[in-house]
């Protein structure tokens, strides 16, 4: 199989190292540029120690980031940048043919007005918005082969649609009144040095944040109503937990049919089940959990699985749903990289297992 | 003020070592036996080295548990032991006129048929659930003070009931679909030689548990549905997170009554603030955060203190309630010392502060 | 007992925050003033919300620091504050009458020459260091009670002097070839918005640094060239360790006489448990671990204790011993509360157990 | 290249589980047998959640271990078994032409008096003893590849070695009087249910053990010795560390010859730096570090990497060595796979980068 070359922008953040890492094991991609304006002119071994024994990496120096000199470089470009400067590369990369892969959240809505509404500004390349695919394989498989321009997911977002989507499809839970409560790793703020993050802070400590409107929850919604048919309205609270990797939903659904039919037998059990299955049985990402497990983050982080499992709680009616990932691979890069696979014909798997 | 002499059955478990660090310290009482059945015969300073620095533990040996032998040496008795047999030690003390302060869930039901169908046995002194005083001093604190049984409360129902409580007797929201959400840290499993609770099994490691139905619904519920004056039925779903002390709990509420009046005016947001207020504005151990403050569980371990927050989600209509405690101290031991000041007639905050 | 009026300039790190934790539960200390360029006009509970509960807290608002105000305000002034910048304080709080116990290196040092080679400036208030008493209690007792002008030692001198001074002292061990290992939380290094320092850095991460000269060598090797009577230099490296508060330092020490006398008698260990009894059996903070028993930091954290434990290795001739330590009290807050209650004539142990 | 039958024995511990991952994943190994007694008809998906999604993993029961069906399905059996039954296994897969690659203690040493004098009774096969290699590859290559019993080096052994063999070797250290302090992750323990590893007992907690004579230092003492030339006994100090996985050691050598030689030149310097070039500059799992670089447990961790830094202290005469491997790769069962590698005539690296 051809090699294709790759580079990412703004390698230097902990989406970025993941990312790194997983393209120089990645055996039909070629890691040919990272760039970083803080590290620029370092090597890779200077500003990753970890990446320092690798074969591949003796030559990889980061750069700055320069549109131009990537696209000549590379066949397609992952975006590893802070939210809202992605366009400024979009733009260039895909006029000169490259693939584009963001990782931000510039290109993961549909609607400019809803942008505008959570983000607070104009979006600045709308005419991508509608170019732009949602990659999320497990769902717009088909569409990622095709497109050259990638909205990959975040963590949070993946972690909820996985479980949800399906559910929603078949019409086997309401639309309204969904709850996602979730618990997150502290790589999931970034590397910034905030006091917020410290070791000292954040280590015994267990808190909520942004209650209760969430930038992420737009992406969210708006992916949920596609699914649903009609307009989705979450509630969703993010909490920080002392573990550098890892998120951890629970979601509380309301079924859209009673927990047994007429005759008394458990219909909506099996129901829920054959719709996980239809969905996912053959997704090599996706795991559903049997018997008595539950999903722990510990089985998840270092790959690039989600795990499902769900309950029907005969005293509230209601069904719960958790899900377990790792933010930086199946919620950040490892998604990423499944898209590139997809967008250049590798096995799905490829570099990911 | 004349000291009492206090004594702790089973003092070797996590709360049992909290409970024997406030009582070593405490104005009022003396600290005069500790029993445990593995550690009869060595000191305390050899079970605890942390204490072994304290002046007042040189003459404190583990003892065997004899309840006649307590009863003669103390005027108050806590029962730190596993559940299930509180009752074997709280007969025979009260009968010597002692008072008990059970930290176990074993007389925290008034009903017994309910205590059957959470613990699967019927109880063994049911006659006892009539006379014990639920120990949430903010909600029993008269009672307390004329009883000589209390049954103080666990950590998950302390983290639920201090929230919900004060909402629910104002009739401010809807005793249905209450949700509860909550993250302890290790110690709430206790001192147990079990692989799930080992360090590499924990660490890095978020997972839930016990969904759906776990045991300590049953006094949850049934101190909620005295407080709305109906059955209430919650949906509580514990996690476990790498923190040595702490839990958070988000509470997921549906007001009784829409965030806006006819006139416009925010009026649910001024009553929900007003009764908070009203409930606990007074309170030595109730923090009610203000401005953006969230609850944040570094803030109260080793604190006997409560945080709780709370917003209204205009796009969602819920309320959210958030509270964070030390769960072996708010959520067993602290809580049952200030149960020992009201008894004793000490001042609330000895010892605690 | 009159209660002295304290003040603490620089209480928003962590060993301030440690300062204002002790001093508002201090029997004879009234906490008057708080002060800290960064958060100057705040409540203390803005600043610390875990402090928000606290009576005393109420009415202290952090001011800007002004010497000044603080002599008319304070009996005794602590300065919590980054190195280099004490002497600006000290020297207008000392000339108005006020006691000033330095949390800082900035006194520490007898030798104005050693402080240039270490420190690499000249010292601004070179006739202070003279006045200045090394405030190690267990060794400087009487000192302190007459000084104004206290140099607390740091956290990892604290862990190294304890151990080593009294076997100097009695000539145990030799002067030469000592080599100090310790491993310190993260809070040891402030708390500062720097990347090295956050969650995702120090979590399932150890390292050395500051490998080989370390700067608080320089007090280290001044005192313990004191307790030898000749010039002692000294082996140091720190390591940093995912754990919030705690040192646990191991030294390599060479004994001056052989295991066993020329009757084969075990003289040398019976002569170095001789040594460490009269040196600190009847110390309230110092901890000599017997039988199997080795230092643990989670035994001393949140107390003013240090813990000690040696033992004689037959197969090399080495004598190996062990401290532990919280670095924020003993090895901060807790031992420069030890030196106000010193020079208060207040009992020792005031506030600390 | 021909693929080869390899079995686990005894995988349900840490190294176990670590050893299961890297042959799921090597490219010219095929894992067709995994035993425990413990676990013995449960699917590999049962027992380790994390592999349920791999697709080799999906037939793999583990089976009780039987010596004799072993023989049959594999060319080369791992044992990853507690110390003290190694040779019940590997005397009759030896004797049926398998490879052993023994993970365990049991066949490290060479000498059985050394091996009575450490674990107090005599070893079970001595005879094998003078077969087994000492699978540390960068020093035992040759002997490595053909071998078929190869006592792989557990983890603190081979955090010393690799860094102090090269200069026993080159003459450049003396062999009296090395120190070795190591920080080991609570993996080290083991997959064992004992209240000392339990996640309370562990986080925020730093402890020495084993102190002063640790079961592995005659291994580590024999294999210095052998590289010596003459006997050597060295100090050693183990410490538990909060993280999972990670090996730190700080070693304290004197060197052989003065810093500079007659001339003023840097002359011990460059030999050492040309001694470590020599030994481990085209080692492809030995990463020299540079510049300010000091070894970092993060940057090993999930990596057969052992990173080496050293640093000349003019103040002591000491030469500091620092090292950090992944106790459970480098340390254990990756560094038995690079065995695996080099007896199968596989590239050293396969399945390990």
């Amino acid at each position: 199989m051809k090699m294709k070359k790759v580079a990412i922008v703004g390698a230097s953040g902990y989406s970025g190292e993941v990312l790194v890492q997983l393209l120089l094991n990645h055996p039909h991609a070629e890691l040919v540029a990272v760039t970083s304006r803080q590290y620029a002119g370092q090597t890779l071994a200077q500003v990753f120690p970890k990446f320092a024994s690798h074969p591949k990496s003796k030559a990889l120096r980061f750069s700055g980031p320069d549109a131009e000199a990537l696209a000549r470089q590379a066949d397609v470009v992952f975006l590893a940048l802070p939210h809202g400067v992605a366009a400024e590369y979009a733009v260039p990369l895909l006029g000169a043919g490259c693939g584009v892969i963001d990782l931000s959240a510039d290109f993961r809505l549909r609607s400019a007005d809803l942008y505008r509404e959570f983000y607070a500004h104009d979006h600045p390349a709308p005419a991508l918005l509608e170019k732009a695919v949602y990659g999320l394989p497990e769902h717009y498989r088909a569409e990622i082969k095709k497109s050259l321009l990638i909205a990959s997911p975040g963590c949070y977002p993946t972690s909820i649609l996985l479980p949800v989507i399906p559910l929603l499809k078949a019409g086997l839970i309401q639309p309204a009144g969904i709850i996602a409560d979730s618990l997150s790793g502290v790589s999931g703020a970034g590397r910034k040095a905030e006091l917020d993050y410290l070791f000292c802070e954040c280590n015994e400590s267990v808190r909520p944040y942004g209650v209760p409107k969430h930038r992420h929850l737009s992406e969210i919604e708006e992916q949920l109503s596609f699914a649903a048919g009609t307009k989705v309205t979450i509630q969703f609270t993010p909490h920080l937990i002392p573990v550098n990797r890892g998120i951890l939903t629970t979601l509380y659904l309301a079924p859209a049919e009673p927990f047994r039919d007429a005759a008394g037998a458990a219909g909506l059990a099996e129901k829920i089940s054959a719709c996980y299955q239809s969905a996912y049985a053959s997704e090599p990402f996706v795991r559903l959990l049997e018997g008595k497990s539950l999903p722990d983050t510990k089985n998840v982080v270092g790959t690039n699985v989600c795990e499902i499992a769900w309950r029907l709680d005969p005293r509230t009616g209601r069904l719960i749903v958790m899900s377990a990932e790792d933010n930086l691979i199946k919620g950040a890069s490892g998604q990423a990289v499944q898209s590139l696979n997809l967008l250049c014909g590798f096995p799905e798997t490829a570099g990911l297992i």
